[in-house]
Order: structure tokens, then C-alpha cells, then sequence
């Protein structure tokens, strides 16, 4: 089933993560995060008209897929730079995931927040044990803090998706569907900054290369749609989704695995979204977050082909806010 | 593990399950229902001071452990009885879980339903391919109703839980726990009309005599508790919960059972329940019924003595109302 040559084979120019790189993430992170279980729903089956098998990164530590590159990151670090800690700017998942990571290499995390963020997100990353420094909400003032965090602490940049390490560690979730589900016809993941996308595309087209790798995308934010169509990367201006993870654009390293690799991007609509995420929950009996129901969203809408197909289908993440459902006025 | 002398012994006098009678009960079910996972979670270990080994039945098919009994129920009817169909008066879990069955056997299903039952519980009865008979809203009704059906077609009564078949069905679910966490100390089950608990006392106590065995009701419809202790049944009126799956009370049948194998019943607050189902959702990422979350309310409250046990806890079902959440106004 694994072709061998591909194993230690980059899948391109420029590409430093093969199939191996994931192998080592994967013994890397193994002690800090959960392997997941692979679900199935016979009703979901029928109203796809596939059969699907999902990835529940909603179960993983912290609640989401980020804990794996995070952890791979922060243990991919030499003693002397792992001291100095790292630095990120990300409100959601990932800032979680590197606070979670860090603590558990008992290093320091600052995490870069804008000063309008959710109570209940500082609250996450500080449950984590991460140091939040706040900023004001626009890019330029979170690179700006960053580079502030880095020159005083000498921390180490862990960005969110288009960081090398990151990628491979979001890879091994693909890994272990693969290696629990091995004849899929077609893996689905969500594509927002395209890192868990990438690592999914590098394992499963290294370990299979028949087996067809697409993204998932909110139609209120498809820039990787866009940019894979104009061969370049097209960012995202004023995205419109309920799917707070996939707000972001593509990074060059995510769009040069992603255009080498990538089979297509489905897009989906924001009813789409909601009444997959709702159906999830009322089928599946698992809370997901509204960017793990656009896999599912894109399936239903017919922008993902996938007739009679067994589709891999990674579930990002379950953190919600119970006081406000998508589908509640 | 297992005494060998108890296997084929029932556990008292006019009670005829034991743990053979629950290990044939799974064989017959074995085709028709989820083996369901049990799953843990440190932070709710952490906060029950204990560790907690969630059974997950709002997995199980029809979201319920419902569905266990009511298959166990229907395949053990002879063919010529089977043929004439099944009966109950039920609206909730178990009236879907009588039709999912009688479905799977290919014989009718009848379903007495008060006139006022809600749109979704029709829905979901009819969508399993259950017949509905409206009653009006009255103990007298529904009886009479069912006494009608019986008379007319023949069908065969299958009480939610006061029917020996059915209890052993549901035992099944403590069997799986057991054989996978084979060390606990204590395990909790949700204490409405007692089946659920009655089958995991004979399972537990026939397994393993030196583990507690406790049930978990709302303190608004406390029947079993106050049952247990004044040595007869007393009934509930007026049940105040959101537990919609507990407001039943005890059956002969499962009196007899716990008032002999049961070591006690915790009750839980309303507050807590909510709490208790909230964390659940948050933390564990899986969405249970409010009847699910009053063992694990009242290990927080402390009803049930617990400190730094292994806790084997049953969650019921899964099945809510996503439009009306109990922690929303």
C-alpha cells in the first residue's frame, strides 16, 4: 500500500515534508496528544450518498486538529531556542494549541491577541498557561507585537499554517485515517490558511497516490479556490463565514504544497454550512465547530464529487460557544 | 473475574436474569446495535475528583440504550407471536427504539402516543416506521389505548421497563463496560422507570460483587430514592426535571431488582443537571440528553460518594431538542 520510493521522496521543489516527516511528527507528538477515533453514521451515508469516514479532531487536546502541528513545532525545538518560548498571533485554535504545546515542554508562550477578542478565547489560552499580550485589531499591529515579543523574549514564530513544522504535524491526523481506513477513494479536509490541507495532501498522495485529496471552503471566503484557478495566491478581502477558522488566505508554503498536490476545492454555502453542522450533531451525537461541518456542507452541495465514493472526512474541530448556535436566531 | 457459580445464577428470588440470561440477550442484539465506545476525559476526571469511564449509548442506534432492550424484546418473540406485532405507550426513546426493532424484524410496531406528543417525537417514531395511536394525555388513556391495540392486532406489550427481556437488553450496555474497563470501583446509571439500572446491578453484582452499584435521579422526581428506603414502591407524582427520560417511576419488576442489588441512589439538583450536561458538551465534545448528565451532576454534587474511584457511568441517549437547550433562556 505504501509505495517505499515516497516515502523519503519530497513531493516537490522547495517542499521540505515528505511522507517520513510525518512518520517523525508523529513519534514526536505521540505522548502529548490523542490518537481519534474514525466514525461513521449510516444516515449521513445515505444523505451523501457515500460512505464516510470521520477523523474526530474534535476530540483531540484542545479541542482541535492544531494541537498536533503545535506540539510538533514546540518539540521540533532545540533545547537553547525552546527555552527563549514562542510567540504567535492567533485568537482561535491555534493559539490554544501552542500555549497547550509549551506548557507541556514547560517553555513560555505568548500569544498575540487583539484587545476585542472573546472573553472565553483569553480565557482558553490562559487555561493553557499562555501569555497573552494584547493588540490592536489589525494586521499590521499583530505583526508588529510579534516582532516586539521576538526582539525582547528571543521566542521562536510559530505561525498558525505556513510553518514547515506545522504542516507536518497537522499531516499525521491523515496518517492514522489512512493507516485505520485504507481504501478510501477521496480525503476531505477544511482549507482556510491550508496547513492541516497540506499535510493531508503530502501523506495521503505519498501513501496513495490514486486516492483523490480536496479542500473544503466556506463560499464567503474560497481563496484557495481562487488562487489554485489563477495560479497565484489571491488573499482574502473581508471573508463572510461562519466558519472562524477558515477566514484566512493561503501562505506560500500551504499554496505551494496545495497547487502541487491539491485535486480541487469545493465551496459551500453559509446555509450549507449550518445545516451540515446541525445534522452532524443531531446524527453523529458530537458537537463540531461550524468549519468541520464544510466538508460535509461541500459533499451535500455537490461541489465535491462523490457518488458511491469512500471519502475520508477530518472533522477540524468542536470548540463552540453554547450561548450562540448558528441556527438560533 | 467472573464467579463462575453466578453466571447461571439469578440474583434472587422471583428474578429471573442473570448474567447468562444478559450474555444471551447481547448474542440475539449483537446485529441490530452499536457496540459503543467508552470514552474518558481528564478534565471532568479532575473535577469529579475521580476517574470517569463515559459508556457512550447516545451513540447507539436510535440514540439511545433503548434500543437494547427493545431489540432483545422483539427477536425473543416466537415467529407466530412476532408476526402480530408489538405495542407500548411510549413517546420518548424507548417508543422510537420499540419501532426501530420491530423495523429490523419486519413485523408492526404500534406506538400510543398522548395527542399532545411533540411534532419531533411523531416524526421520529414514524421515520423508524412505527404506527401511532393518539391517547389523550392520561395514564387511563394510554393504558386503554394499548389494551385496544392489543385486543385488535394481537401485538404483543413491550413495557419501556418493567418486562424481563427488557432489562436484560439493557444490561448488555455494563457487560460491554465491564469487559473493556475490567477494574472499576463503582459504576452509575440514570434511575427512571430502574431497567437501565436493573440489568447493570445484575451484570455488575454477578461480574463483580465488590462493585458499587449506584442510580442517579433528579431530586425533582426522586421515586427510587424515596422507594429504596421506605421498602415499597413509592410512586412519583408531579416529577419536576428536565430529565424528560427520568420522571417514570419504579415497576414491581425493577423494584424487586434494585431494592436487593442496588448499594444506593444519588440525586442531583437542577442546576447541576444543566451544569453537569453543559461540561459535557464543552469538554467531552459529544452531545448527551439531560438525563445522560445526572450521574456525572451528582459525582460533582457529591451525592454519590466517589473520591478517586474508577467510575464506570452510563450516558442514556443522546437524543435533544437543538432548538430549546436547557442553559438557554
Amino acid at each position: 500500500m505504501t509505495p517505499l520510493a515516497a516515502q523519503g521522496a519530497v513531493p516537490g521543489p522547495g517542499i521540505p515534508v515528505a511522507l517520513a516527516t510525518v512518520r517523525a511528527a508523529r513519534a514526536r507528538i505521540a505522548p502529548h496528544v490523542h490518537r481519534t477515533p474514525v466514525m461513521t453514521c449510516r444516515s449521513l451515508d445515505e444523505a451523501a450518498g457515500a460512505r464516510l469516514y470521520f477523523k474526530c479532531e474534535n476530540f483531540q487536546k484542545v479541542g482541535a486538529f492544531k494541537a498536533r502541528g503545535a506540539v510538533n513545532a514546540v518539540f521540533s525545538l532545540g533545547d537553547e531556542e525552546a527555552r527563549r518560548g514562542v510567540v504567535t498571533h492567533s485568537s482561535g485554535n491555534h493559539g490554544a494549541a501552542l500555549a497547550y504545546a509549551a506548557g507541556r515542554r514547560g517553555i513560555p508562550a505568548w500569544i498575540v491577541m487583539p484587545d476585542n477578542a472573546p472573553a472565553i478565547k483569553q480565557a482558553n489560552v490562559r487555561g493553557f498557561g499562555g501569555v497573552i499580550r494584547f493588540c490592536a485589531p489589525t494586521v499590521a499591529a499583530r505583526e508588529a507585537a510579534c516582532a516586539a515579543v521576538q526582539a525582547e523574549t528571543g521566542a521562536t514564530l510559530v505561525h498558525p499554517y505556513n510553518d514547515w513544522r506545522v504542516i507536518a504535524g497537522q499531516g499525521t491526523a491523515a496518517l492514522e485515517l489512512l493507516e485505520e481506513v485504507p481504501d478510501l477513494d477521496l480525503v476531505v479536509a477544511p482549507c482556510g490558511g491550508g496547513g492541516l490541507l497540506s499535510g493531508t495532501a503530502i501523506v495521503v498522495k505519498a501513501m496513495q497516490p490514486g486516492v483523490r485529496v480536496f479542500g473544503a471552503e466556506p463560499a464567503g471566503a474560497d481563496d484557495a479556490c481562487r488562487s489554485l484557478a489563477a495560479g497565484h495566491i489571491v488573499p482574502q478581502d473581508d471573508p463572510r463565514t461562519i466558519a472562524d477558522g477558515l477566514r484566512t488566505s493561503l501562505g506560500e508554503k500551504t499554496f505551494a504544497v496545495l497547487s502541487r498536490l491539491a485535486d480541487g476545492i469545493g465551496t459551500a454555502s453559509e446555509a450549507a454550512i449550518v445545516r451540515a453542522m446541525r445534522t452532524t450533531w443531531e446524527r453523529m451525537k458530537i458537537v463540531i465547530e461550524p468549519s468541520s461541518a464544510v466538508p460535509l456542507a461541500c459533499l451535500l452541495e455537490g461541489t465535491i464529487p462523490a457518488g458511491g465514493a469512500r471519502v475520508g472526512v477530518v472533522l477540524s474541530g468542536g470548540n463552540v460557544d453554547l450561548d450562540h448556535l448558528p441556527w438560533q436566531a
